[in-house]
């Protein structure tokens, strides 16, 4: 798929998951695109679980009431930054921005090879979801579970989220109050 | 360009650029790839200066001794979120991660359309250099330069940095040392 069409493409999907299962091929695919995304001091510092294990993904499935893509979901990617991340320049860190590209990347590769996802983050915070979904996938206590991409092939229309304008959030040379 | 291709294609590029103006009808593309990044809350907390006028660009382009992209840039985006982010769930805010995503989106971009550019994140939260930026920006004192891409046609081969391969980053189901 054409790279604008995927950015055009791609929104958080919430919905229902038909039966397919998603390929190790393709899944492969996904985290090949999230490594090669760039990291402060090319230090590559996310780690994926690539989760298609139907005992374990039907462990995860149980854990979230609310949100249907992760109750349904055919395969997930688990993506995985350390608990207490090193200063690497001037006292600061840069994982969360390292695995926040990465997931950019899978995002449009998911929505490129016909599947649908949702950026789950917040919810992994909360009530030890990580530290759960962590045990299930054994993650080292020194690292966390940070974000989660529930995979499926789409079983429904979802509304794509409103974006507002350029004018709003984009500016020539100067900012403007917009 | 093909998805897959432009983030393969993708790297940090830290060399000259040509004389070359970047339209801004590219710019605005860039951008816009931006503001259909993913968001925590759909949120849409990011804002974006784009630069393009001769005498600010003069300006910030004497200002990164050791960036030559920074330094002979035809264009920059600058990439602003809030000085203190609003909790927006259970404690906590998502406007790096929201930032991050929008510039992966941007990066790609650049790339598809034959430009080159580099994440500047760490320089900019040193000596002063958001708030130097800012200020010919005329960014409020409630926000803050975050990340800032300079933007030209590449002059030069500039070597795309080495990743870490699958093996090393990833697994099926459950995490090892790899």
């Amino acid at each position: 798929m054409e790279l604008f069409e995927a950015i055009g493409r791609r929104h958080s999907y919430r919905g229902g998951f038909t039966d397919s299962a998603v390929g190790r091929g393709d899944l492969q695919a996904i985290v090949e695109a999230g490594l090669k995304a760039p990291s402060g001091k090319n230090e590559q510092t996310t780690r994926f679980v690539i989760v298609d294990d139907e005992a374990v993904l039907a462990a995860i499935r149980a854990m979230h009431p609310s949100n249907k893509a992760m109750q349904q979901c055919r395969a997930m990617i688990a993506c995985i930054v350390d608990a207490e991340p090193e200063a690497i320049y001037e006292g600061y860190s840069f994982q969360v921005e390292d695995c926040a590209a990465a997931v950019e990347n899978m995002l449009l590769a998911v929505t490129a090879l016909g599947y649908a996802t949702v950026w789950v983050d917040g919810w992994l915070r909360v009530k030890g979801n990580a530290a759960a979904i962590g045990g299930l996938l054994a993650v080292p206590k020194a690292k966390v579970i940070r974000i989660v991409l529930p995979i499926g092939v789409p079983a429904e229309k979802y509304p794509q989220p409103k974006k507002k304008p350029f004018t709003e959030r984009a500016y020539f040379n100067k900012y403007s109050a917009g």
